[in-house]
């Protein structure tokens, strides 16, 4: 099938600007298209160290880069901030506010988001972590607790204060769960200098009976016993069955009374895939074909967080490496669809995975060969460097975690002030 | 006077964690006190370089530190986050929320905020630039302007959002001139591609008959003739009348047709100090006495912006070196007082000033020399690199400044979403 606009040169649109959605406009960029990328914020977010700007390691500014800086030398790919609201399939036109914007091909790269799995008061009291709005909120809600803690005389009202739970023992639960003990032993405590740190827990709950679920026993046990070590409380086969204001309560009737609840047990396909009506898999993730395309709309490709697909009967995790092969191949069969040929199927090459779990220890896998230790650590942190856009991002982030590893410092503690703007 | 707390080590309790509070902290540091600083929020902010933030040349957390951390290694200062409410002077208390604070000596160097003079709209819909959260909401609001801009086809709407109109001449309202028609010749222009950089409009509004009211007159013109080499539309001899979502009056009935209002051109003592019923001579600013004490309340001191001090029958300015000076005269005149002598009076050192224009461009002047150009400029960034708290914040500082320098780059062109945190 092929389209033309009425120029007669095809115009792809991307919905979303994390890493599927620039790959595939970097991608398209070298062929005779209009691009036209759009996203809800004006810049890309580093979603993997969003647990650091949570964690006062690093400003909010230095994960993310505006959007259009990264295409400013590609003359055919054009930036726009929109909320995408629906998609009208049938007539290849996209609703954002009063806009309508037509596309001759779609790549719809809306990513995933926090899901809930309606556990009564999650969505009310649970901070999730997953856009750079949550990491502020979070890091706020945890300094914040520090201070209230240390005016607080009730004891059993302090302790609650100085509990922090995390729901979730997967990659980014594990993260933030080491982030935390270590800003909590190395700058609360010198800064803090009346707060008795023995009353202040970081406690981490798995629904299943290990942390990092589908990942090696190996790395699973390490993890385990690291965190430990490290001072981090861990239950696990503990599913979380109501969450209130100041409580998580656990399937065996246990109550933890907790002011701060992390909610890293789970996401799902970000929901305009709902509301365009995509058939929908598990999780709200959308059903594609082996080629990245729907079924009924050979002009649509899906592709990274919001798209089920099956390897080896095991559905492909929600990460960026994921996000970024599906990008190029999605770009490479809207090139063939224009030239008249066949798109080809999408075929998963593993890189391997990494956790960090704190100082000088992480995880690392990489082509069936297991890490653990400073090297997998050192890996995580070259890895993430170079992952990170902008020679500004990557040196200011070089500077910060060299600041925090030799003396133990997090430079971003500050309670920022989040009221609504006047205008937007 | 002296008064002694029940274990009978004085009490010094300081209200502000600016310029002035925090010197007034660190000198009485040594002396046998207990010190307790009390601000609103959890960091101290250098307020001279909030106008780049809103520019997009540094993050929020660049010009920002936790005060906690700056007094880590002094045991009896400590530092608590609380909004005052009230001072009950007869009774040596201090309300904040549902806390009562007793004192038996009182620094109050709560600073200045913005006043709009009573200008019908001003209040409501310009934005004022004298908090962190102003900044950051200042910035959003150009970034955005810009954004929408693009998408936007009707011509005079479009002019609209892009003319910026700064109402007040001082030397920020120079500063933030400066900084913004150099973000749109230089990144905005890069990035905004489909923009014509000709229908963007920066427009410096001041009351009075030049820029930089009781400046040098050398400087006043060299100010206003390389802003308007830069490109910046000024009018001088121009009061606004009123303002209102879009608009702004002139007293001559000019209407200027402008989305983005920024108000720099008034600040008044802060409101804490007409809620305890302290006497205010100008502009919400106390009056005390050649010693900085209060006449009926010899135990209370008022340093920094909220003081109305003369010297040479003209009011002190509303600067850092002031507030600093005082700092160090109350805290010695505190030590005088716990050891039985009198209070001396303060006697303002000029330093002298400085204002940047631009790029190699700023006015200075020091012991009666004026300085401009690249000079003036080179001691102006010397200097505020230095006045920054902390190795990491001088560090990254210093790493954006000479980014922009070289590649004329602006590393924080981000709309950062600000809406209501959970808790606090």
């Amino acid at each position: 099938m092929m389209r033309k606009n009425k120029n007669s040169i095809p115009k792809v649109v991307i919905i979303g600007a994390g890493f599927g959605g620039l790959w595939a406009a970097r991608s398209l960029a070298s062929t005779q298209v209009e691009i036209l990328l759009l996203d809800r914020n004006n810049y890309h977010t580093f979603a993997a160290l969003l647990y650091q700007v949570a964690a006062a390691e690093l400003g909010p500014e230095d994960i993310v880069h505006p959007v259009r800086n990264i295409f400013r030398k590609l003359p055919n790919v054009h930036v726009e901030m929109a909320d995408v609201e629906t998609i009208d399939m049938t007539n290849h036109q996209i609703r954002a506010a009063d806009r309508l914007i037509t596309y001759d091909y779609l790549i719809i790269a809306t990513g995933s988001e926090t899901s809930f799995f309606g556990i009564p008061g999650a969505a009310e009291y649970a901070f999730p972590l997953k856009t750079l709005e949550d990491s502020i909120r979070l890091r706020n809600n945890i300094l914040y607790c520090f201070e209230k803690a240390i005016l607080e005389e009730n004891p059993e009202y302090r302790r609650r204060l100085l509990t922090f739970t995390i729901v979730g023992g997967g990659p980014t639960g594990i993260e933030i769960a080491g982030a935390l003990i270590e800003l909590v032993r190395g700058p609360v405590k010198k800064d803090f200098t009346d707060l008795d740190p023995n009353e202040v827990r970081i406690i981490l709950i798995e629904a299943t009976d290990n942390l990092l679920p589908g990942f090696p026993e190996c790395c699973r046990d390490y993890s385990n016993s690291r965190l430990r070590q490290m001072g981090v409380e861990i239950y696990v086969g503990s599913p979380v069955t109501r969450i209130t204001k100041d409580s998580i309560r656990l399937k065996s009737g246990q109550v933890i009374l907790t002011q701060t609840i992390i909610w890293v047990a789970g996401v799902g396909g970000n929901s305009l895939a709902k509301k365009a009506g995509l058939e929908l898999v598990q999780n709200g993730r959308v059903k594609v074909q082996q080629t990245l395309q729907l079924r009924d709309y050979p002009e649509i490709y899906v592709i990274g967080d919001l798209v089920y697909f099956e390897k080896n009967g095991k559905s492909l995790q929600m990460i960026a490496p994921v996000a970024i092969q599906q990008a190029t191949v999605a770009a490479n069969n809207i090139k063939r669809q224009i030239n008249g040929k066949k798109p080809e199927p999408f075929n998963y090459r593993d890189p391997g995975f990494m956790v960090i779990i704190g100082r000088n220890t992480a995880i690392a896998r990489i082509k069936n060969r297991s890490f653990t230790g400073f090297p997998a650590w050192v890996l995580w942190l070259m890895i993430h460097i170079l992952k990170l856009i902008g020679f500004r991002n990557r040196l200011l982030v070089l500077i910060s975690w060299a600041l925090d590893y030799f003396f133990y410092e997090r430079g971003v503690r500050i309670i920022l002030p989040m009221r609504q703007s006047k205008d937007n």
